[in-house]
């Protein structure tokens, strides 16, 4: 979905369409700007990551397994819960040696329709973000050959891992579980919400606030940043753009894409984010500090928008953005394979271990 | 099960049939000492906390729930991990701040029919267990008060409260919580291991190693301590009753039971463990220092039998209890209920995030 349409165009449009009435073309102007989501992803990384129904049940296992983790304590689910939006719903996220980490997790819900990969966008793909946090310092800190020495050790995973890349000469491999989690992850979608049955023409699906919200969406900016299949997601934006905010919402230290790139022109330029399911992933921006979905409007308002959104139509937006809640994937924990007698031991730091009871 | 039946005699017997040859009376005895898993252990706690569907589910987003910690980043599966035989498969637990659990993480699978929990036995049942993980400092560190807080806080709980305790003038609370876990976690059983089918009378459901080990288990003395329904967790012994393990199994500083009845006959007594799932908890002991299966049957062999087992026994014994492994309770991740603007924050430990992107 990697701009898949122009609406650079229907952008304009909108925001030349001024206080329109809310049922004055809304459902075609909602149309050019935004998509439902899909049934299915697989069309988007297929040509280089076939999904395959292996390759989801192995994806899914990896997905769950703290194994990845040099610990042996910490899943991919631990940051993205299944449960919980696919977030963890904390600032920033608790890992190896209770380090925490440097922003928001962002929700692995739908993220297979982002443009690319991280706040600052620096993994092209989901394959590529998979390798991040598996060796990250503050997150699993593993390595690429302690993990394939521990999924080797595992008959059950060492099957699965055939089964699932049948041509690879080398099937257990740390580039095969960025592949097969890319693929479990793809299936993560979220379709259904209010909004996708309003865009797809059931003009009742959203409450009369919930309209008025999407007007103001539309008409007033927001749309500018928030478009496309995932209301975000989609390009790289300058964050303060009309008014910096405060060092809690945007630290200094944290220039964003401009560490990735090295030019000046990216300071503090960040990839939108997603709005899909954004009530279920407080706390809101990549510091994590913003807690009311409610406040974060009033937040992008003055920092993005010079306050052309009143207070109402901050209201009607907040609303709106509940329509973004669809239908949440249904996760059947899977079993984890057993262990044998050449695993590597888990790498915990040796502090003393409590001396209550047990 | 507390005791349910009067098995001295038949461990009497049992022992006294010396050598016998596998297939002489095997079954019978075998059914006078153990009991298969069955399809629901809802009596067990039926009178004093009745199995309701609407407290089973109110107890599955209580178990998958991180929010009951105080960090909001830990929840019951965190170490008792449904997809990995109910515990966590280290040596024993990282809670709040990467603090360590003094002893191994028990499987909670069919913990409902221990005589008791924990390892040395200080809760009655799975209501009064549920209590401790919350508050203990190392765990889960949270309150009652704040525990209570965060619930009241979340709409969708306070329904879910008021629906499986509608007798309760207070629904929303700390023991109640303790109760819809005790519920949930009285699901999380396991039927349908090879022995439980051989129990049922199928002759061919072991192997013929797995037949001698059960032979051995049953005749040299391991079922004085494990035996009943769940192959262990019915009473109390003393760890290292002929030669004392090593240090690094036995820690002198854990004395055991004895530091809950503060009774000097009580030193070194722990609840034996359920068998059970045995090749899917590793690490073993309360101590969790030994990874190999078979490595635990030899500690126990010196420790507890006077090295009656011989080298064979111990290879049998191992295979037979590979033959404990049951079904695994399929579950379905729960979609946990939506904070509120009022919901206490996380306490995590105010340390600096990483500095690397994110």
């Amino acid at each position: 979905m990697k701009s898949a349409r122009p609406i650079t165009a229907a952008i304009a449009l909108s925001l030349g369409s001024g206080v329109a009435l809310a049922d004055d073309g809304m459902l075609e102007r909602a149309q050019m700007l935004f998509e439902p989501i899909p049934e299915s992803a697989a069309d988007l990384i297929s040509e280089r990551n076939p999904i395959t129904p292996e390759k989801v049940e192995l994806g899914e296992m990896l997905f769950f397994d703290p194994r990845l983790s040099a610990s042996q304590t910490i899943s991919c689910n631990t940051c993205h819960n299944v449960g919980m939006g696919g977030d963890d719903n904390i600032p920033s996220s608790v890992g190896h040696d209770w380090q925490r980490g440097p922003r928001n997790s962002p929700t692995i819900f739908n993220a297979v329709f982002n443009v690319a990969q991280f706040w600052d966008g620096r993994a092209e793909d989901l394959t590529e973000q998979a390798k991040g946090p598996i060796q990250a310092g503050v997150e699993m800190n593993n390595t690429p050959s302690n993990l394939e020495a521990t999924l080797n050790s595992i008959d059950e995973y060492v099957q699965a891992f055939e089964s699932a890349f049948p041509d690879s000469d080398n099937a257990v491999s740390f580039d095969n579980t960025a592949a097969a989690l890319e693929v479990y992850q793809a299936t993560l979608i979220t379709p259904d919400a209010p909004f996708d049955q309003y865009l797809k023409g059931d003009e009742t699906a959203l409450t009369d606030q919930q309209m008025a919200g999407l007007d103001a969406f539309m008409n007033k900016g927001c749309v500018a940043c928030h478009n496309g299949v995932n209301v975000g997601g989609q390009g790289y934006y300058p964050f303060g753009v009309v008014n910096r905010p405060g060092a809690d919402i945007m630290p200094e230290s944290d220039r964003g894409r401009a560490q990735v790139t090295e030019t000046a022109q990216d300071e503090y330029v960040f990839r939108s984010p997603s709005l899909r399911n954004v009530e279920l992933t407080a706390p809101y921006f990549h510091s994590g500090n913003v807690w009311s979905l409610k406040e974060a409007v009033a937040v992008m308002n003055d920092a993005q928008l010079n306050s052309l959104l009143t207070d109402e139509d901050v209201e009607n937006v907040t609303a709106f953005l509940r329509s973004l809640t669809g239908k949440q994937p249904e996760v059947v924990y899977p079993e984890l394979p057993l262990r044998s007698d050449s695993t590597p031991l888990p790498d915990i730091p040796d502090y003393p271990r409590g001396s209550g009871e047990g």
